[in-house]
């Protein structure tokens, strides 16, 4: 006998095990729990995955996930239209935006620079942005990149085309356009002790002022 | 802003995050992982859970999942038509069939008896195990459901029911038809001052002659 008792079974074992982090028993444990639920709420389901496929859109200006052509984000006009913020992937703009913290726009890179897994500058949508920054009249980019190697050489390639873009350099020099990143830092609630040492001397380095 | 940047983003993501243990950064990881997959990829995902629901059946005799009206354990003539391992759930077929150890066939009761839950006897397939015994010719019933107080109290009601059934009582007695359950003890690989007490003590009073 099969390991499967049904091909049906087994094919609907093999679509949610094929999901990133889905192993075999979790796949079999879905599937077994759709087999109990009414027909109609499976039926959603599998709607939902092939519209979700066919009509999710990306932002004609900035490419984060959208119904419209042009993103809510984009088209508020209570947004700071003079700032934009540059994510590595759609989830980042969820956890920025969760934040509460920033009000400006934003760029979807849609990956960062990698050469270990071949992605270079023409991959991602960093010529998209830097096509931005002049009819928007952009006045500050805001780097929010990964802390790792590949953010690092990302952010920096960034800021070079930036600054080798026509006039951009005497913009900056001038204090009219900004180049910024992230703090990196102590996570709020860390020990120091247990932090580990990159950061924390960062964190001396890039001290900031107290205020009470 | 909506915590999700699109509708159809938030309905994909609301039905992944229906199924038992994903929460919604899973379902969304998910999601985004489907977004970038090719689209014929979704939609061969979304055809196999329809397909799933809609098409995969109960077999008629022991009530395991299959494709068609008999399953192939019931069909097979290799397999021990004469004895029955009477199991929770599809799984519990596939976890005995995994150990390579058991030729019989089986009966799914789809569930075990537990007041807790409302769920009595009518509403497992114990009836449907007491009528396939006379016919079939059955010389071997092996209750293996779970070590739970649930477990034990169906066992004890599907026993008490055999005997009431007439001329079972008679046939146990001349040794013509035998009720088994599966062994319980310590675990294979497990150390005794790990185990705990019920399990060990069941050990020793169960303890079988040993034969190297």
């Amino acid at each position: 006998m099969n390991e499967y008792p049904s091909i049906l079974l087994e094919n609907a074992v093999n679509q949610f095990a094929s999901l990133p982090g889905v192993g075999r028993k979790t796949a079999l444990r879905h599937v077994l729990y759709l087999l109990r639920s009414p027909e109609q709420d499976v039926e959603r389901f599998a709607e939902a995955l092939t519209k979700l496929r066919k009509e999710v859109r990306y932002c004609r200006r900035c490419h984060n996930i959208t119904d419209q052509d042009v993103c809510p984000i984009c088209q508020s006009p209570r947004r700071d239209q003079k700032t934009i913020c540059v994510v590595e992937n759609v989830q980042d703009v969820m956890s920025i935006e969760n934040t509460g913290q920033y009000n400006g726009l934003y760029h979807v890179l849609g990956g960062i620079i990698s050469p270990m897994d071949s992605i270079g500058p023409k991959d991602i949508e960093i010529d998209s942005l830097l096509a931005r920054l002049e009819p928007e009249q952009i006045r500050e980019v805001i780097l929010a990149l990964p802390t790792t190697m590949e953010g690092d050489t990302t952010n920096f390639y960034i800021y070079r085309r930036i600054q080798n873009t026509d006039g951009f350099a005497d913009r900056i020099q001038r204090g009219e356009f900004k180049i910024s990143q992230i703090a990196r830092g102590v996570a709020v609630g860390n020990e120091l002790e247990y932090t580990d040492e990159i950061t924390l001397g960062r964190s001396i380095v890039n001290r900031i002022e107290f205020t009470a």
